[in-house]
């Protein structure tokens, strides 16, 4: 897919966000932004993670470890840069107990085939999504210049990857059944964010 | 680890292959140029996968990530690489059941910490070791210019891997303790390519 292509759908990813960030995470994210450094460091080396989960469950699908493959790469270059962040200030990758958040969504992925594979696209690309709101507005309201900076590129890429989920998942199934899943797995993704968890996360 | 140090140690790796390749794997690979190729993506893959999971595992251990989130990155552009090739070629990514070293090596890998990280390092790093000589072979050998320049612009880098897997294991244990294992690891790597696999592979 070509980078404009992309970038128009994910423009449009706002729609797939019921509801908006609110000022309460806004503020409990700025008030701690080491954690949620932390935490997003965790975030990047995930959502490797997932890509290549991903490319190596469906190894012999067409067209699809030379999409997963280089968007791997970049969000463990993204990883890297924040680590080396957090590394500058004094603090090391550590284990963080994650919100309830991704759990809730892997819950809600169909078990069997194929419906799997296009739970899977979706649950990724709406974490892409709200990790882009998210981020946004991180880069707008951290009163540290040099996290506002950081947030501010790396959304420049992030800004692509919701649309790379929703091109998997559009090259392969009935737009039907794939425009009432998202509906479905949007509203639990709004619903497992109503109840604010109680420590900073980007997914709190 | 400068990449001159890392090298030199990748020089010295010769010493951990117990055997050498032998003529006839050479001829059996050199006669099936597209299904060595096939398995060769594979390796660089699984290569990614294995660095992710070491990172995933060991995520609070200082210095680890920082040193095989790159190499992940590296191991999915060669990946990448290679698929291009067999794409360019006709040659779709598809599953190929694999040879019985992979399995074999791992068996071997103490269950209990921390001698299951010191053993992970070093099958990693033997993995690489063999990966490399037989890259070399194919760099030399392989009738197809192509597949010859591919093979050897892959193995600048690939020689550096050993070297990084070294030096983590290096960093962290007791150096007899180091020395004990790899001589007991290196043996079963050796041992588990006497019989050769009857389908061309890297490690056959």
């Amino acid at each position: 897919m070509d980078d404009s292509k992309s970038q128009v759908i994910a423009q449009s990813r706002i729609c797939w966000l019921i509801n908006k960030t609110t000022e309460d995470w806004i503020q409990l994210a700025i008030s701690n932004p080491m954690e949620i450094l932390l935490d997003h460091a965790h975030c990047e080396r995930k959502a490797a993670g997932v890509a290549l989960q991903l490319m190596f469950r469906y190894v012999s699908e067409p067209g699809l470890s030379e999409v997963l493959s280089p968007l791997a790469r970049e969000e463990l270059e993204h990883f890297e840069r924040v680590l080396t962040i957090l590394n500058s200030r004094g603090k090391k990758l550590q284990k963080l107990p994650p919100p309830p958040y991704g759990a809730i969504l892997s819950k809600n992925i169909c078990k069997d085939e194929p419906l799997r594979m296009l739970d899977s696209f979706l649950v990724a690309g709406l974490i892409e999504a709200r990790s882009h709101e998210r981020m946004k507005l991180l880069s707008i309201h951290s009163p540290d210049i040099e996290l506002r900076n950081l947030y501010a590129d790396l959304l420049k890429s992030e800004a692509r990857h919701f649309g790379i989920y929703w091109k998997l998942a559009d090259e392969r199934f009935d737009q039907n059944i794939l425009t009432s899943r998202l509906k479905e797995l949007a509203k639990v993704e709004s619903d497992a964010l109503l109840e604010m968890h109680h420590e900073p996360r980007m997914h709190s």
